[in-house]
């Protein structure tokens, strides 16, 4: 069993601190010192709004909150007004992937662009409001790059937290994923794997635990990767285990060693149930249980203990569409639904949740591609970046969750499931000052998290109007 | 942990005796007591072998054996006189489908005739001295009705023991199969993979440990299959894994609790490790562990437990076939190597070893089928019934296997394996008189196991020139 | 040029009374002598309806007809009294194809049983009022047994003419049409190919119009076909021309040679011209010209010659679901668009059309087959034999064709058309009684096509409750 | 019919000095004046060979020829002393494909940069003695601009002339070629194709013949192809034909028009003999008449008159590698061995023969893309750029061809059909110096092709060691 992460505290302040120092360079544009005043702020943590608000800004950093009268705006303070406004805090996903890779043009015609993608993808999450992404399987090199360029200042884009891989699976070509290889050179296809894989990849499957530890470690020490994920079931045989319970310990030791938190990848209750022996600290997509509800028991305990439970809402409307395409008697179809059941028993349990949306950057063409048109022409498709947050929260807000637990799962929780919420998630002093400055209160109405109007980051107001820049797979 | 049975004797012995009842009929046609006199014996069971041995037979078991001068051949018995030749035991095949049911043609023209096909499969490997064939995956309620046929004496064949479906794994028609789902209806698909799943099908890897118990326990109450296979791994995504190890704890004890042998489908490292773990009585193809060796503590294990191991040989022909054919970077390539080292490590220290060939009889013109012709168009094709076995004797004597252990590996270690050594499996006073007369010593050179002369089955000679008849895939 | 097939009328009549040989035994199982008496006649030929009036018939054919005050109803004759009814003739669809063989199931698993599933379609098609139908493509041999079984009354089912092969197309299993040939045996797939093909197949593409000409000629010696049919255009690669014009010529000259119609497949505005050029005797689907409409000259040509065109009607219904399913600017709706709009011309021009559907009876699950399912799940369906040709009446209707006119489309056309006008087609003293009770006039409203109440066949009335029997690709 | 050309004399000799004006830049470069000196020089015309030779070159032209005591070098010539060599012209290709775009890796990476690919493709060839290539299918804006970098001399390698798309043919990406579609969007889909249609795909097969010539005289006037090359047959359906008669004869005669000479594309006998008499001026891989020989009277014709065929010879190597691969009874095989019966009935008859190889630059991992590696897995590959026209050379003497008239089919032969005999394809006075230096004589032994020493183009030594430069898809 798990559950007590505490011991790692020391490992995580000590990475916060290194990492802050990364990013400081990035602080210095805007006015040293604001004052947000006026606005109805909700802060992240649960506690009720608080109206006519004041929010005190230094170097990136909040300095101090509360009602007006009871903040002290420094003199010199660049003051913005926002009467009739709310803030919240940025959101967080805990689950996109930034290269999504999912076409055999965009794979090989960015080839060299991959950076710009990532950047892309990034902005898009921003200027809807994410300004925080864990991307959990994409080509690690280009995007620890692209998350150093953001920290440092010189790209716009939602702060990066990269998981590299999912170890134990494929890159894109092979047929756990998009099935290229028949038509590339084999050297070629590897290469393009090889972006994702990194020495983490399927070739883990066939070693003993002993030996998926000693790749382990060499993963983590190659490069750079924020937190470990690791495939507890395959991707596209969805009934089946990746790595025995063994090795799947021996993959969240080792990354709990390196002070990293660890999740997993389950689509079946089998799997779902030895990532939570093993002792993962996340549970990606917990609700996606395939064609057999998750048992109680597992729900009891992911409740209970509070595990990060980071599921993919869908709204009805995206039902209804899976519904009229595939038919009642649809694997397809049955899964959505069952998917759908396990997301309202976990609301009632009141299980952790975290939004989660898998999203990425489609090529503007993909609908016309045939082998996916069918896959990404449904309603409120849940995989668009930019847009599935905001259909997870509408989702939310019909699964019976409160609204301030909503806003706490697009925020705050993913940031301590993350080990991140010394940092951020939530409008406290001492945080990054990442904002968002909303038109009308997200907790009346879902569809009001759409109503943004302007989003700061480290301090800084994003001009979201030029976002994306420049423009890649969003190129009409 | 395993390996102690013996608590089971008395439920085997039981079941022995009534499968014992159903094949009674069956024995009464030819003269009641037979000698076969003056050739060299070769028992099966380790002994050198006898020169100018006599062989007396009654009511299809073995009464008497031992040097001529020793046996008193009783009066009025039927004498074959059998100088210069050889006699050793029929042999049993640890795993074979006879109905490989591979191509949609045969799958759906022979739709009403399956037990045709399974009965032409048991005379053509009962033709090439195979008398006894353990069925590991195939249409159950077919399988049962030609067990129940041969045992009665109302076709020809080899002796038929069957598990049915493979626990886990699905029927033929899918992607983890032959893919023919695009072509069928649902419910024609369903259907046909509903003979081999049976209710043990993949729906079961949705489920936890206990209802699969129930499950196992369901599916054995159902039918009669005489002993268990499930899945510890995938079929067509071979370093899955299947069953989670709670998941084939409870798969094996149910089976133990039936008083069965179960035996397990592994094709990596991992799910080798966990079937023994499970307490998998028979491991079959333990030597496909894939593109990783297998690990030196499975092998001993394997060896000092005398784990049962059914091992895939292949002729070095074979193999420089696949090389040629699929290049040494191949992974079709580097696995067929890495199983002939495991082969070649097992050998060397002394696992128990059964012969296995994983054959079916395919259809005529199955060159000629594009989706097939590569696969099945190499040289020393393991998979063919009736030639599978004799490639696998002449690999392991390329492996360094000696003469008198191939033999074994052939007949009484199977027997044993499957607990029906007090039956078949050896020629020895009370059992079941399977005997082959070849015309030159097998021990002398593995190619002789081809001059089969004559076959005799539960005391009769067969007339092996009529078979198989009908002929249904082998039509030419 | 074309035109005139008089010169061939005596080889017709020949044919005719051959054909009425055959024909002759099945006619004596009713009452001898009938009168239909009361309804109001429509008699096909385009002459004003006849209120009140009387049909005599005897031993099959009609002996009488007019108002009930001017026909003598001969003493004896068995009576029925029909006020309130109407009559017309039974109808006839200009192209079938009894056999769809469309799904590799289908093709297997009837591989022997061919004859009952084209009796069956033949009763489809009876029992909604097609009397007569012209199998344009199916396996010959199976499809000249049957329709000799339906003349000599040994089974039911609309009277069959039939014309083999599309000269120069192939069977259903090449990429022409199913493509099931990676999964078949080569000597299989041909030999499925080979009941369409009778020698008239692909190959004769490659040859000399002089080669060509051979082969027809052994083509019509071998078999018993009613017509011909050959390809002017490929069939998958609509744009492509199969015969050139040196060939069509050659084709058509050795079919008028031996007293037959020549009719052609084209899907192009050249390959239609071709056809023309080349004196074929009906277009089969002359509406259909891919991407481009049909030029003018084209157009004049068929209407002001009448040459017989066969033409796809769709109902709005059905176009609006092409729409909604492929979009404005696929190829799918751009050709059924522009088809629409030259049948709009056709029959504002006057040309001398006739109902054709091209349906079959589908595989009772074709729904549920993927590689299917999208394209036969359409509204108002045309290929849907036993619906389609009321959905073309609908389309006529709505197309703006004169309820007459129509009527005269489904009737009379084709049976001029297919030089059969002496036997079928009217209801007119001498010819057979081929005969719908309707309860609503089909004058008045299309739709009241659908409300047979009564088929009477060569003078006696089929038992339409009981077909299709044996059901076999109908049953459930 | 077709054959007197000589009315468009007078356009031809005007495009030939417009042409020139363009390539007149390049041909500054080294000495001005040059003698080579002591070699056997082959013309190209069938005279016999002249030994110790001496060629006089200025400004790119060969300005004298002749025995060396023949021949007054100017003073201060540059001279070359070749003894023991043998001179010919550069080699002339009568079909290649500069950029083959097989792969769909290639088609999108190169996106950009199909213009280097071209140039590579053009230097492979130049550096092995093609100095001049006739590219019959490819993106007609890339083509035109590298054929005048050529010719300004700003870019290496071989003498270009262009034909754009082959007419009524797709680009790459549709089942007629390589069949990506599935995996494309529709819009980049059809903009690649587009690059190589250029308003004359397939969309001219659904017009009338008036409407193709509309659309061929806005091609011709758009661009600025050398010559037409249309389809009488289609590509993948090799046996249907493309365009109707009536529509190549607009085709030819539009082309005549223009000036310039037209060719088909024809791979059935019918397509074959209607090009003819729409009077072609070349016949593009005549010899390709797929399941059926050529007829008589088409060879007799094609002999008796001289058109210009271009043969695609192929070594009895490369035929053994077919047969070996696809067996006596495939398609495969008997359209290869028919084609070379064809090659020897048309050297046995004296036919103008041109050598033609369909060759392209392949990707460097081709064989390792699954799609295309049994395709070009083979001995002796012909449409291997850079090889093919030796291979070419080695069958034509295999089939019996005269060392002479091989070379003159290397040579001349293809410089008159395209109506460049005035600048190319010989070593004569006037003409263009495109001269190989080999080591050994080429008429004692076809292998001697490949033994260039040296390539002068346009009057200048080529350094072939340096090409290509840049390597794009010959990169390893």
């Amino acid at each position: 069993m798990r559950f007590d992460l505490m011991r790692r505290a020391t490992q995580w302040i000590l990475l916060a601190i290194l990492s802050m120092g990364v990013q400081a360079t990035a602080i210095a544009r805007g006015p040293v010192v604001q004052a947000l005043v006026g606005a109805t702020l909700i802060d992240g943590t649960g506690r009720p709004p608080i109206e006519d608000a004041s929010l005190v800004i230094a170097d990136g950093r909040i300095t101090a909150i509360g009602r007006r009268p009871d903040v002290k705006v420094p003199s010199g303070a660049h003051v913005v007004d926002l009467h009739g406004k709310y803030l919240m805090p940025g959101m967080l996903d805990a689950n996109v992937h930034l290269f999504f890779g999912v076409t055999i043009d965009a794979l090989i015609r960015y080839d060299d662009r991959y950076e710009d993608v990532i950047a892309e993808a990034a902005q898009v999450a921003l200027k809807n409001g994410v300004t925080t992404v864990f991307d959990t399987w994409g080509p690690r090199q280009e995007l620890t790059r692209v998350r150093g360029q953001i920290a440092a200042g010189q790209r716009q884009g939602s702060r990066i937290f990269l998981g590299g891989n999912i170890i134990g699976l494929t890159g894109p070509t092979s047929t756990d994923f998009y099935n290229y290889r028949t038509l590339l050179g084999k050297a070629e296809a590897d290469r393009i794997d090889a972006r994702w894989e990194q020495g983490a990849g399927p070739e883990l499957l066939w070693l003993t635990p002993d030996n998926v530890r000693e790749r382990i470690r060499a993963y983590i020490r190659s490069g750079h990767v924020d937190f470990l994920k690791y495939a507890s079931s395959g991707h596209a045989q969805e009934q089946f285990i990746a790595f025995s319970e063994a090795a799947q310990k021996a993959i969240v030791d080792e990354g709990h060693r390196a002070g990293l938190t660890v999740q997993a990848h389950s689509t079946s209750p089998e799997s779902l149930r030895l990532e939570i022996e093993a002792g993962a600290d996340l549970l990606q997509h917990c609700d996606a249980t395939g064609l057999a509800e998750m048992p109680e028991p597992t729900l009891t305990l992911i409740a209970e203990h509070k595990i990060p439970c980071a599921a993919l809402f869908e709204t009805q409307k995206h039902l209804a569409w899976v519904l009229a395409q595939d038919g009642e008697q649809s694997d397809g179809y049955r899964s959505a639904h069952i998917k759908h059941e396990n997301d309202r028993r976990l609301v009632a349990a009141g299980a952790m949740l975290l939004m989660t949306t898998d999203a990425g950057v489609l090529p503007a063409d993909i609908k016309e591609v045939p082998k996916f048109s069918a896959a990404v022409s449904g309603d409120d498709l849940p995989i668009e970046m930019g847009q599935g947050h905001f259909r997870w929260l509408e989702a939310a807000s019909e699964l019976g969750m409160k609204p301030m637990d909503a806003l706490e799962a697009a925020t705050i929780n993913t940031a301590r499931a993350y080990h991140q919420s010394a940092e951020v998630g939530s409008l406290e002093v001492g945080k990054r000052a990442d904002v968002l400055v909303l038109s009308a209160d997200p907790l009346a109405d879902p569809d009001n998290y759409r109503r943004i109007e302007r989003v700061m980051k480290d301090g800084q107001f994003v001009d979201i109007q030029s976002l994306p820049n420049p423009r890649v797979l969003t190129k009409p």
